[in-house]
Order: structure tokens, then C-alpha cells, then sequence
């Protein structure tokens, strides 16, 4: 039967994270409580106007098409706010739609299938298996955890050696909550410009960060230059499905093509939930990141105590993920993911899912609430600790 | 800048019915009532449960993820009822996505961008669009007014000629309200079996039916058979984005991973308002029926009267668009529509959106107020009457 699909479908494969993920609910089914660090899901409530405004618009049945582009009145208040950023931008540069799609839809607006895409890994699955998707070649350049996975002048320099058409960004960084220098991303962005390469720039954690200040690529005028945003994490609700892209109006006319083909638009009542609340997020965003904070601190605390953990992750600087090097075990992720999984019921993502060369680690995810997630890292210690006699 | 793009990329080009949109929005801006007769969109209000149980979801705060598969209980009840037509359906032979990504999902799973794929026009503009977008090679063969749109055996096997690797049918059918007959989609279910050749039989349409029962081709054992439908049109809810895909289960996985790299998972909402209104939905859908057919009816006795326009259009037996022959007044589809426009404030589709043949056509979508339907109608017949006298 597979054989009879076309390329790009046989190479649809499940990832072995999803065995560890059918694991996880085989247990929940016998009856064993499970602490779940391997989803992206924030357990917030969304901003206290977000659903009840949503609800408004359904009552007032709005169920219709929308314009691919988005919602009008949405994109003026995404633009109201990324101008205090870039004075240059117009409405023109915005179109809504979900965030995951957007990173197929600029690969496929962007490249062909012998062009090269390259990403710093680890990094974000999707951009994995959306390049896949569409045949084209991605190159991972690996950054390293004693640099703590910051980027580099240098990983820059690699990456335009070979001569790519676009290359990925994700600053803040899920799933190692790096944040990247503004020098280092001006220097990418020249050379974008010189040579002529699409920069993908996912700045969908920008706004939840704690150790240092994020800077955003749409400082920069680049015609080359795509930057896409989510509503999912900072809202705490990925369900809605809605983000946006900021970049050149023939970028942005040329991806209205691609909603209205793919697509046709998104909900309306999704996007006007979200346009009540978005000019006054600043204490819902300000409360959650303090939250946040709250359990990486004592995260951290807790890994600092670990003699065996010590030197083995970072203290993330945006976002809610930690990137673990468990090679001191002697397991590889997979192993790791499916003991810790049978023998201490807590579930996190094998590093492998965030590129070719991190099967020595994994990656947890801390958004949860604060007396699972310190339950869940406190046993992830105590399995670790067992390898200590080996 | 376009050189730029992709291949495919540069491909995406806006179509010249978006001209005319773009026009009757102008004038609207400028204080003229337009009477549009060239959306897809119901004016219905939705079974009377469905809003009502989409806020209680909401209410919940069901705005996290959900499976790449739907929602298993909205499965069920999908399951439930296309049993009826096929007994040994399984849950595992249903995927929940919007009804319009699956038709690219399902090209980009099943064809290489060598592969034909056969359409029979005047067909549904988003399969021209999502073959383009993946560079498959569309071949179209256009069905006839004079044998009243009807997909035939002759059909078929010049379709089976040209060695496609799937053909696409769509009874009932959009522009032309034909309902295919069983003994047509039978023909060509053997052949797919024999020749290998995938079926994508969209059904958006099915439960929309007046002077012809509808077929399903769910009748069918047939392991190269995907069938699609959608809520959008059957509950008058386009803006929910929620449609679904019954396929031999190899087909349901790997389109399950094509929905995880592309959009990760629809909104939960929305799936459990519709959920709630699946088994309940008869008497809501024969009133719609009933609404739609005293519409039809009336407008195709003002047609009758019309000496003009008596042959140049088949009565649908289905859905709620007329594909109308307008060669007797010497335009193309562009210049009749931009002309009644601007002269009769009525906007309706140019036929060759809907495939290469048909621009001495226009589609007429029939499903708002009757009021304005028929008005718009009446227009439609003076102005093609001013071109008796030429």
C-alpha cells in the first residue's frame, strides 16, 4: 500500500516521541497518575476577557468566511502593536493564520525541492517535518550546550557556506530557552541581505522571557526577512490555532494565495476573541511569566543540588523548556524517556524530536503547575542518581 | 522580489474573480447596495444547538490541544453515521481536519509532481488551486450543458486514457448541482480497483439533495477510495473550519501526520458544538432543503420565462448553484460579470474559475434571502434581455 504513495507521503512517518506519548496514556488507562513534562500546553487561564469575548462573537453568530489575509480589524491591532517596534510597518505587512501552517506555507512559498534550508538544532520539530513535507534538503547546524546553546558568529558563518536559501531562526528557543544576541542576529540579517537568503524568524516565545531582554528581528528592514508570531503560548491557548506573519506585502499577498488555496481563512470568532484583549496583555503576560519563573527558579535550584546535573542543561532565559543532557546514563533518549516513563510515571520528550544529533538528551517541559512539574523534575533526579553506582 | 520565490511560490497567482470581488466591495464602500449572488457562503442560522454548545465548551476552557486524528467522540458520532452506508466502517477509517486542507493533504499523500489527476469541469476551484500549489499536472474534462453536467462512462474512460494516478469527483456537485447516477460511480470504482487509481469523491455536498437521491460512493469496498465532506455547508457554518475523511486506515495515519506537521490539531470547540447537533440533525436539514428548494424552484420559473435563457442552465438537483451559459450575449464570463456589476449592482463567480473551458459561463450561487436572490435573478434577466436587440 505505501508504495502506492507519493514520496513525500511514504516519508510521513510517526516519531518515536509518539510511542513514548501512547505510553504514557496506556499507563493513565491501568490507573497510574502520570506527570506530563513533554507537552507544550500552558496550563494558564487565558487573559480574563479572551473567552468571554470569543463567546460574544459566536452569539453574535459569526460564522462565516473571513478574508484570507485575516481578520481587518485584528492585523490593525497586531500592527499597533509591532510598530512601537518598526515605525515602517503597515497593515500591508500583516497576515493571520495559524503559526504551525505558517512554516509550511513560507518553505513552500520560498523554496524549491533542491533548495537548502538551514536550522541551528535543536530545534522545533515542525520546521523538521515541514521541510520534509516538501522535499526540500534541511541542514542542522548543532549548537552546543557548553555555549549554552547560543547562536554564533561562527554557526552564521557555517551556515552560508552552504548556501542556503533560507534559514531558520527560533529566538527565544524551545526547546532550549536560549535567547539569541541582537549582534549576532544583525549579523545574520547583513549577511541575509548580501546574499540574498529568506530569514525565518519564529519569535513565538518573544514575549515570555525572564533572564534577558529579548530582541526582536523586526528591527531590522529586510526584504528577505519573515517573522512569524503565535497567540497560542503567550494566551495560553494553543486550541485556538491563530498566529500571524510580519514581512513584505508580496510575502504577505503571495501567503494570502496560499491561506485562501490551503485553508480558505480562519474562524472569525477566534479572531475577535483575541482582538479584545491584545492592547491591554501586559499584567496577564507580566503575572504569567512571574509564574513561570517561580517553578525554573526552584527547577533550577533543584538541578544545581545534583551533582550529576549540575553542568548537564541551562537556565532557560525565555520560554518554559529545559534541554537535558542525559548521556551519564549510559541511555539513549529513547531509553531514557520509556524507564523514566515505567519506573517513575513522568513523561518528557526524547532529544532526538529536536534534530540528528541529540539522542543524549531530553526535554522537559515546565509549564505545568508548580507541584507537578517540581514532583516531576524531583524524580527525574532520583532516576538519574540510580546511575550514579553504575 | 517574485523571482524569487519558489517555483511554486511564483505559481500562486490571484484569480480574476477576486477582481470582481475586489469591485462590488468598492461600490458598497461608495453607499450602492450589492446583491451578491457569488459566495458559497448559507445564510441559514445553524442548528439551534450548535452555537450554544460551542460556548459551553469554551465556558470549559477546552483551548488546549487536541489528537491530529479530531476529537475521538466527534469521531464516533461521525463513525455512527456512515455506518448506516457501510457497515464495516471503523472509527480508524475517521480523520477530522477542514474540509479544504484535505484535499492538498490528500494530493501531496498520494501524488508526485509527475502524476496526472483527472478532474471532470466545471469543478470546484480549490482542486485547480491545490494541484497547482503542489505542481501535479491537472487534466480537465469538461462535462456538458446539453447532457445536463452528468458525469457519464464515456467520461470515465477517456479519463482512464490518460493513466491518472487519482481522479477527483465531487456529486453533488459544485458549479452545476448534478447528482451523479450509482451506476456512473460504480463504473468507475471497478476501474480504480483494476488500474490502481485513487478515488477523491468530495461529498460537501450529499445531504443537500432535492430531485435525485444522492449516491455514496461509502457504499464502495475500495482501498484506493477517499472520500471528504465538510459541516460548513450541511450546518451553515463555513467559519468553523471543520470538515472530515473516511479512507482505508493506512490512508487515516499517514493523513493524521500530515495534519500534525501542518496545523498540529483543529480547536476542540468547535468540534464539540457540532458533536452535540450530529445525531439530531434531520428535521434542521430538511427545513434547509425545503428553504432552498422554494428558492430554486422560483428562480428557475423566471429563467423558463426567459426565451433567452430557458436552455442555457440545468435545474440543480442538488446544492445551491446554477451554472449559466451567457455566450448569447457576446462577453466573456470577466466582462458579464464586471458589467452586471457595474450596471445592475449584482455580483456573481466568471465560469473559468472553475476550469479552463467554461468562460462563456457564470455560477450563481442561490442560498442567501429569497428576496435577494430573486431580485438579483430578475436583474440577471434584463440584462442579458438588452442584448436581444444586438
Amino acid at each position: 500500500m505505501s508504495k502506492f504513495f507519493s514520496d513525500s507521503g511514504s516519508k510521513l512517518v510517526g516519531q518515536e516521541m509518539f510511542k513514548v506519548l501512547d505510553r504514557a496514556k496506556e499507563l493513565e488507562r491501568l490507573g497510574n497518575e502520570v506527570i506530563h513534562l513533554e507537552l507544550g500546553q500552558p496550563r494558564f487561564d487565558p487573559p480574563v476577557d479572551l473567552i468571554p469575548s470569543t463567546i460574544r462573537s459566536l452569539s453574535n453568530k459569526n460564522v462565516g468566511y473571513c478574508s484570507s489575509y485575516g481578520l481587518y480589524s485584528l492585523r490593525e491591532k497586531i500592527l499597533n502593536k509591532n510598530i512601537k517596534i518598526n515605525s515602517n510597518l503597515t497593515i500591508d505587512n500583516i497576515l493571520i493564520s495559524t503559526a504551525n501552517l505558517l512554516i509550511s506555507q513560507i518553505l513552500h512559498l520560498c523554496c524549491n525541492q533542491n533548495d537548502k534550508v538551514v536550522v541551528f538544532s535543536p530545534t522545533f520539530p515542525t520546521y523538521i517535518a515541514s521541510a520534509c513535507f516538501f522535499n526540500i534538503e534541511l541542514i542542522q547546524i548543532p549548537l552546543s550546550l557548553n555555549n549554552k546553546f547560543q547562536l554564533t558568529k561562527n554557526d552564521i558563518d557555517k551556515a552560508i557556506k552552504f548556501n542556503p536559501k533560507m534559514i531558520i531562526i527560533n529566538s527565544a528557543n524551545n526547546p532550549t530557552g536560549a535567547v539569541y544576541d541582537e549582534d549576532v542576529l544583525r549579523y545574520l540579517n547583513d549577511l541575509s541581505i548580501k546574499n540574498n537568503i529568506w530569514i525565518l524568524s519564529d519569535e513565538t516565545y518573544a514575549q515570555i522571557a525572564y533572564h534577558k531582554n529579548f530582541y526582536s528581528t523586526l528591527n531590522f528592514e529586510n526584504k528577505n526577512l519573515i517573522t512569524i508570531s503565535s497567540f497560542s503560548k503567550v494566551y495560553s491557548i494553543p486550541g485556538f490555532r491563530v498566529g500571524y506573519v510580519i514581512a513584505n506585502n508580496d510575502v504577505i499577498d503571495k501567503l494570502a494565495l496560499s491561506c485562501s488555496t490551503l485553508i480558505s481563512c480562519l474562524p472569525i470568532f477566534t479572531q475577535e476573541g483575541i482582538e479584545r484583549v491584545i492592547e491591554n496583555d501586559e499584567i496577564y503576560i507580566q503575572k504569567m511569566n512571574k509564574n513561570l519563573l517561580d517553578i525554573i527558579t526552584d527547577v533550577v535550584n533543584l538541578f544545581e543540588e545534583s551533582i550529576l546535573l549540575k553542568s548537564q542543561y541551562t537556565s532557560p532565559q525565555s520560554a518554559y523548556y529545559m534541554f537535558l543532557n542525559i548521556s551519564q546514563t549510559g541511555l539513549n533518549d529513547i531509553e531514557f524517556c520509556n524507564e523514566l516513563l515505567n519506573k517513575f510515571y513522568v513523561a518528557c520528550t526524547p532529544g532526538s524530536s529536536f534534530g540528528d544529533h541529540f539522542n543524549s538528551y531530553v526535554r522537559l517541559s515546565l509549564c505545568g503547575n508548580y507541584e507537578a512539574v517540581t514532583d516531576g523534575v524531583k524524580r527525574i533526579i532520583n532516576f538519574i542518581e540510580t546511575f550514579k553506582k553504575i
